[in-house]
């Protein structure tokens, strides 16, 4: 692997409500090296994600040690939220950043599964590119009937953890994958009708024949229609093609863009392509920023 | 001085023909410790620009060591090249990234002034931002007359080195200063008609009453009109307003925008803006991006 090799680490816990526990993990997470880039927790849904980085050494060990402090603290028997869980420590996905592949992270994924599961003794579910079968590619299908549905079915060999004992106590099932980054885009249009919301967000979506790699649904925020997506290979489908594609099928609804947000970190690279797009700048890189150059400079 | 202080130098050198010379001064540049970010040689200018960054401490050391270098190579006596020159290290202008401000750059400038005038025996005119003298912040004026000039001039009081003697040998005089980031960054048009670009060139810019902070001239580059614009403080003017001013302009002349470059390094910051104006984007921030997070969770 090269030295150089940048991990990240979007780690989803069932805590959102106790400060010190979150804290606690936090700290869990960044003790052998690896920098906290993001942190963010729900009340009502009882959940907090974090985003660390750094090398895959320091993350896998840090990732280890977060999810042993979830475990020690949330017991799911009486955790109650509005988001579906499975664990304490509930989804674990490992990121490819730079100098190193997807396949590597599939890796990185099983090494920690393993530790979890024997030193531990949670049972540990791989998912997305780590996936040992293929229907548990999908991390709503791994989750499916969350921490209760699996205190009743954990036995059942399709149940059948990949890692560590078929057993549930309170610190539940931890779901361990690896996939590409993943940027959470969101339009608002100038409506409260949800239905035109529901309406592009089918017209956009690969799962009726959109774009690739576009998950999207139709919501309403506060009373303003939004479209609100995952947008899970950007170098397939860029953040500036779903919104000029979006501002177009609006339109035709009569309708105008409002605002879009980000939720939690985007690869600058994406960000670059929509400044490129917009400017005609064809030979725009990420190395053509100071900052880019000083990060290559540093690192490389 | 803010221990994670982080300055970058533009130095410019009247050498753009000889390899050999200019790897020298790219090693000394470096030879303290800080990163080399961009370089590029120019035969028919005979002049060479590189960008170097890091510690304010590692970049004068090294901006001494490669002022040294080129004064030791570069003879202007039987140096002939189409750029303006007064100086084997002809501009040397330092400019604030992080945690480090104009102010702050200005006295590193009169620091590696000083040092440059005693200890090379170098003319040494200060401009811009760490200017002595009103009439010394333009590098233009500074320059009038290039080398020949000043060996016949450099005698007047008017004409008095901020440091070093009043004696110009083979090297030169070295013009150094501080200045917030530039951005260059030009603007093709579908035409071949330069007075269009100039029609525009004259409505932009800050001296005709244009936008602040945009200097801005047409020109016919390769059978091309084209918009050649600095955008010395792009919090006043950012890139996305030039853009959408010459868009309509170019319009209102019944062309359209070919395409635009920058030339060297730009801000991720001044990229991020523009990503964020056209996709109606209003809480982006640099630290919205992993890189941005990344690296200040590094340097902080």
């Amino acid at each position: 692997m090269n030295p150089n090799a940048l991990v990240e680490a979007v780690p989803n816990f069932a805590e959102g409500r106790r400060p010190a526990v979150i804290d606690a993990i936090a700290d869990a997470l960044q003790s052998a090296g690896a920098h906290l880039l993001d942190r963010t927790s729900d009340w009502d849904h009882h959940r907090s994600v974090l985003t660390i980085a750094g090398s895959p050494t320091a993350v896998v060990e840090g990732l280890f040690r977060g999810v042993e402090m979830a475990a020690r603290h949330i017991d799911l028997f009486s955790q109650r939220g509005a988001h579906p869980r499975m664990g304490a420590a509930d989804v674990v996905p490992l990121v490819p950043l730079r100098h190193i592949t997807l396949e590597e992270c599939v890796g990185l994924a099983r090494v920690l599964g393993r530790r979890v599961g024997d030193e531990l003794g949670l049972p540990v579910y791989l998912y997305e590119a780590a996936a040992t079968r293929p229907e548990r590619r999908n991390l709503a299908d791994v989750r499916r009937g969350e921490f209760e549905g699996l205190l009743a079915t954990i036995h059942m060999p399709e149940r059948a953890p990949d890692f560590g004992p078929a057993q549930v106590g309170p610190a539940g099932a931890v779901i361990i994958g690896a996939r590409p980054i993943l940027i959470a885009y969101n339009i608002f249009l100038e409506t409260n009708d949800v239905t035109i919301a529901q309406s592009i967000a089918k017209r956009i979506r690969a799962r009726n024949g959109g774009f690739p790699a576009v998950k999207a649904l139709g919501l309403l925020i506060d009373g303003q229609a939004q479209v609100s997506m995952n947008l899970v290979d950007y170098t397939q489908t860029p953040i500036h093609v779903v919104f000029d594609a979006i501002t177009r099928l609006a339109h035709d609804h009569g309708v105008k863009v409002a605002r879009s947000e980000l939720i939690g970190l985007a690869p600058d690279d994406a960000l670059l392509q929509a400044a490129a797009h917009y400017l005609q700048l064809p030979t725009l890189a990420t190395t053509n920023t100071i900052e880019g150059a000083l990060q290559r400079a540093m690192l490389d």
